[in-house]
């Protein structure tokens, strides 16, 4: 899957916010944060507008996501990594639901179904997907391995949603 | 697939709404509708109680949504076409959910997984479905080529949905 | 599927919840309900903490979900059987919600994907889960066919699961 990719008429500007208590404590080494952000610019050719790392607080996690899908920042693409488990503070759906305007199950269900053949667990997130004006936001696993497998599911269908988003190109 | 179909006791009344503002100003041609009211004929031998095409205007998708599942209608399946996309004014699912009193994620989620062979990009709708009153609500892409095979994906299991919406046949 | 289970460190505590007007009449034997509680405890070890039947109003199904997921009862898994089509009774998802905390969409996506190659209708079921406290509910069909195949479809999921909602691992 992802063999070809056409890429939008500008570059992708995308931010990746690690949710992580023991991360945003400096308790444990923030690792997916890095894969995501390297992938993004390996395979998207994405610019990395921003990145940071906040608890599991629902508040923090929702706050984060509204300043970047402000419009003033132009931000195509935003990546969540952790707190979409069943855990007790996996709260990153929730905190996402709250602002996100558009929802779109499509994209997790296709991302859950490409990686259910190497990994039955995917199965478990419970990440979400949508909109908030014109950012698309997108709340993958919080293990590095879960969360690239994840972005490698989608890597060919995300530039023509993210034209479509910046209403560039229209389904119709 | 969707080679054996039961067909309910009687005749499956069917609406139409086609959910674009280019085609609610005249600017375009709407195709989408008149190929869904065809393959309703055609496939389910519906009747169509009614079609019409609106702008990308929530209120105006939930009213027409509202008066059709109306019970003194007696409308078993809306279909809209239109508004399902990323596109910013693509609103078709946030206004069928403001109507919608009981959701079904499944219906969509098994077009999706039959139309994927044929078209990956199947996954970049956010068509939802759900019941008002008596009536069975599905909201299909735009494009003719996107709204025709996810109908024709769904066309086995409709006849059966829409007896249990009636309350003909129970699933227990 | 289901070949290899992992159990939790200690026992599952279950409930089964059957919801049918006319099984709450004892105008139908409920099969489904001991059905499911056998397969919990031959295929998970469960103990079952309790079970009962209930009818489909909303309000009564809603009060035995959060009554079995107060943190008291130490409940680990509340499955449900009945109320999740789309006669116009049908209101389990609808009752479920209320009293979810967290929806989990990818569980029921999970066992519709693995019923479907034999049971195409699967998709007819608009069940949901979910937790509510440290319990997780799943909205099982009401035959007991479907109830048994979407339950034998989760059952190697299903640990791991719970663990993970007792706190006991995380998937980060």
């Amino acid at each position: 899957m992802a063999t070809h990719i056409d890429y939008p008429a500008s570059m992708i500007r995308a931010a990746v916010l690690t949710i992580s208590d023991r991360c945003s404590r400096a308790e444990r080494e923030d690792l997916s944060g890095p894969a995501l952000r390297t992938m993004l610019k390996a395979k998207l050719s994405a610019e990395i507008a921003a990145f940071d790392i906040v608890s599991d607080d629902p508040d923090a996690i929702a706050a984060q996501l509204t300043a970047w899908s402000h419009p003033d920042q132009k931000i195509d693409l935003i990546l969540t990594t952790g707190g979409t488990g069943l855990a007790p503070r996996d709260n990153t759906p929730e905190a996402a639901k709250r602002v996100i305007e558009r929802e779109h199950p499509g994209l997790l269900e296709l991302a859950r179904r490409r990686c259910y053949d190497k990994t039955p667990k995917t199965y478990l997130s419970r990440g979400i997907s949508g909109t908030r004006n014109r950012t698309l936001i997108i709340t993958l696993p919080g293990s590095p391995r879960g969360a690239g497998e994840m972005l490698e599911a989608l890597l060919d269908i995300l530039p023509h949603a993210i034209e479509t988003v910046r209403g560039e190109v229209t389904d119709g």
